[in-house]
């Protein structure tokens, strides 16, 4: 198999599965990208939940929302034909890591940091 | 506390507290919405790369890729103030789901489905 010298930049040497494979794996890289920098830009705003909550002692999880959240990305999974199943599961293993900061939030603030 | 009418709106009538909250859950919407499609996108790619690795006898896992994956989004995610070790679990997450897809890609090739 031809060596990946140039990653997500197919060349004539490779064979065409390679190409392929090559600029699939480009694109996935670029998504992965944006994937990062939107989640970073959406653990800010939950950051900025927490704080809130914790200042006003509202309780770190909110299962009213969260069965709002997950109904309106089910929905939204289907129309980019993405399992549903996936996107609710997505949602779930966000959540608990926002839940998770959340209570280092409210720890830091009840010892008064 | 003032009932919440018109999701992702502040209201007069809102609380300073409740308006924030409202404001930073509409932005919370909004990024879910992008990453959700940004998903689909790229389990579309991962499916096409399965398609292709069935197709020619490829395994369904490359730790070697992985490694890589892993070591450039732990980077971004520096540059964009994400925890590096959050940015390795999420791509963990979607790389168990991806491996899933492609071994039920690759059992149905051998079905010859």
């Amino acid at each position: 198999m031809t060596e990946l010298s140039t990653p997500g930049q197919a060349s004539q040497s490779d064979t065409p599965v390679l190409a392929e494979l090559k600029l699939l794996r480009a694109s996935i890289d670029n998504l992965d990208a944006a994937l990062v920098h939107l989640l970073a830009e959406r653990f800010k705003c939950t950051q900025k939940v927490g704080e809130l909550k914790a200042a006003h002692d509202l309780p770190p999880a909110d299962p009213a929302r969260e069965a709002e959240q997950i109904k309106r990305l089910r929905r939204l999974a289907e129309e980019a034909q993405l399992e549903p199943q996936f996107a609710e599961k997505f949602l779930n293993f966000i959540v608990e890591e926002v839940v998770r900061h959340h209570k280092l939030i409210a720890a830091a603030v009840a010892k008064g940091a």
